[in-house]
């Protein structure tokens, strides 16, 4: 039995911080992949999978944005968990029955039990799951956008960007390296992290990234050139949560993102791009990070705040110039069935 | 045996949060009076009486303002318990031997049961405790500022402000009580509250008083008149804390009070007023909140943000004219022996 804490941050008692240990993420995967050629049997088949998420995971957040920008919604369909999962796995509470519809299941468990009997490591989203047999193929999060990228291309819509150029892969490479390091696990360093010592080490890296991200995002409209890559998805998932959660329950709290102006205002950018703030729960993000990680907030109670109508106000990054979509185009609107709840989203939120 | 909280908002089991229900605080307190004519045994008398205190304490903090604003330190001397209490008592842990010097007891417990055999009910600061017989006379924090400022006048500092003018009392009095209930106690009130109702119930009710309490020091300098009063201290003590801890730990997070423009720039205008910010030890006040409240912070982990420096910026508040301490003048420099350290105040942040 394994105590180390899987996607969800989570270790296989329950617990999300060590006493006296600082945090390190399991990040031994499935690592399957779907592909254009099937070498891994598992061959790009349009209405063949479907992929499971919750809006509350940045994770898994990585996942549907991306399918959004790239117009796959036909090719592979999005099940969505509630954002409070148990001790051992989310759940398709929302779904009528609380069952799937397509996979009619009611635990994404049951996909990952149906293809390794007696699986022990955690259950986590992003995944994606052959409907067919019903068995798990991936939950390889970094893998699975990459591939839907590369993999998928003869499914793209028309006008899909390239969020992986060729020309560009060692850029990105690089900062997607120092970005999972310092800041998408870095708030979770911080924020599970067993000692004083081993979150101030992880507070100090975060802050000093964003510092420098500030100051490239200054010069420049998006991280690797003037077009959305692969790094921008990656960094905006962690961004969209930070004064949500991350700034109090992770104590991440140097300062909010709303007073790093840079940052802030990148991060409007690309809220206001189709396919980035369409995807944003906040209530299910909050809820999540509040309710399951009972040793952080034993009292699961759920902050009203902060305001989130900040998040459409003008950014005035196109002073900056730059191409969102390259020689692309924008995606048009999420599926009807897709659509975040509008006292989900940004624009609900009731003043106080 | 009574499991209404204390002061330190903590039920004799030591717990803060009692599941379900709302927070009531116990405002029952030793009600004796130190007076000018003695009427309840203990006249007012230079060197007769201890003010004890906790820098982290919000309800200690206004006494030591007053204090400092009347000029009382020769009168009344200033004993500083540490940061963080165990469950039934504040302790001298910042004395050498743990001790304090002018009582000689290293639990301000002993004070209390010297004077109440048993006593069963929460051990708060602030106190005052009768030097001769060790002895706590009271720890009725509300009527205490207000005794300082009227009982005690022959020992006042020449200049010493009149924070509590008969004029002024109707309309101080008036707006102290909803301070308390919706601002002071109101924090209390969403950090403490055991169900999602109670919290967002304070949570409304404090947003709305502040947004009120905004209005109208827009356009007024103070919150009675042009010059500052005990409802100016009451309110300061709460602004103080507001970003270091109400709004993470309190979820009071609608905004930072650095969010908040008017309250933001007033509590700067209170913090650089000689006898304000040079009470205040972001240190001890994290360190107590974050490490106390187990039940709310299990990990005890400590925030290193916000960062305090903000608190020294201009405030522009002069041009709302006003007379600080009206026919007075600022009290001079803090005592040697209880200036902050430089390391815990706002200059001290290290930048991450």
């Amino acid at each position: 039995m394994t105590t180390s804490p899987d996607t969800t941050g989570q270790d296989t008692t329950g617990a999300y911080v060590t006493a006296g240990q600082e945090f390190t993420r399991d990040t031994n995967y499935i690592t399957t992949r779907i592909t254009a050629d099937g070498r891994d049997g598992y061959p790009v088949e349009p209405g063949r999978y479907r992929l499971v998420v919750s809006r509350a995971c940045p994770w898994a957040n990585r996942a549907s944005i991306v399918r959004r920008l790239l117009g796959l919604e036909d090719a592979l369909s999005l099940g969505v968990c509630g954002p409070t999962h148990d001790r051992r796995s989310w759940t398709f509470d929302l779904d009528p029955g609380g069952v799937d519809p397509v996979l009619g299941i009611p635990r994404l468990q049951d996909a990952y039990l149906a293809r390794f009997p007696g699986y022990e490591r955690g259950i986590t989203v992003p995944a994606i799951v052959d409907v067919a047999t019903g068995q798990v193929v991936t939950n390889d999060y970094a893998q699975m956008t990459l591939d839907l990228s590369t993999q998928w291309r003869a499914h793209h819509r028309e006008g899909a960007p390239d969020l992986y150029p060729e020309a560009l892969r060692p850029e990105i490479d690089e900062i997607v390296t120092v970005l999972f390091r310092d800041v998408n696990n870095g708030v979770y360093r911080c924020g599970f992290a067993g000692n004083q010592t081993s979150y101030e080490r992880a507070f100090a890296r975060l802050f000093r990234r964003l510092d420098e991200l500030s100051e490239r995002l200054a010069r420049q409209r998006y991280l690797v050139g003037d077009t959305i890559t692969e790094a921008d998805v990656r960094f905006f998932t962690t961004l969209a949560r930070f004064d949500a959660v991350y700034h109090g329950h992770f104590k991440c709290n140097r300062s909010k993102l709303t007073e790093m102006p840079v940052l802030w205002a990148y991060a409007r950018d690309l809220f206001q791009t189709p396919g980035f703030g369409d995807t944003i729960d906040f209530d299910h993000i909050k809820r999540h990070y509040y309710v399951v990680q009972t040793d952080l907030n034993p009292t699961r109670i759920v902050p009203v705040g902060p305001d989130p109508s900040g998040w459409l106000t003008p950014h005035g990054r196109e002073a900056l110039g730059g191409r969102p979509f390259g020689d692309g185009t924008p995606p048009g609107p999420p599926r009807q069935a897709e659509v975040v709840p509008v006292e989900h989203s940004a624009a609900g939120w009731p003043a106080a």
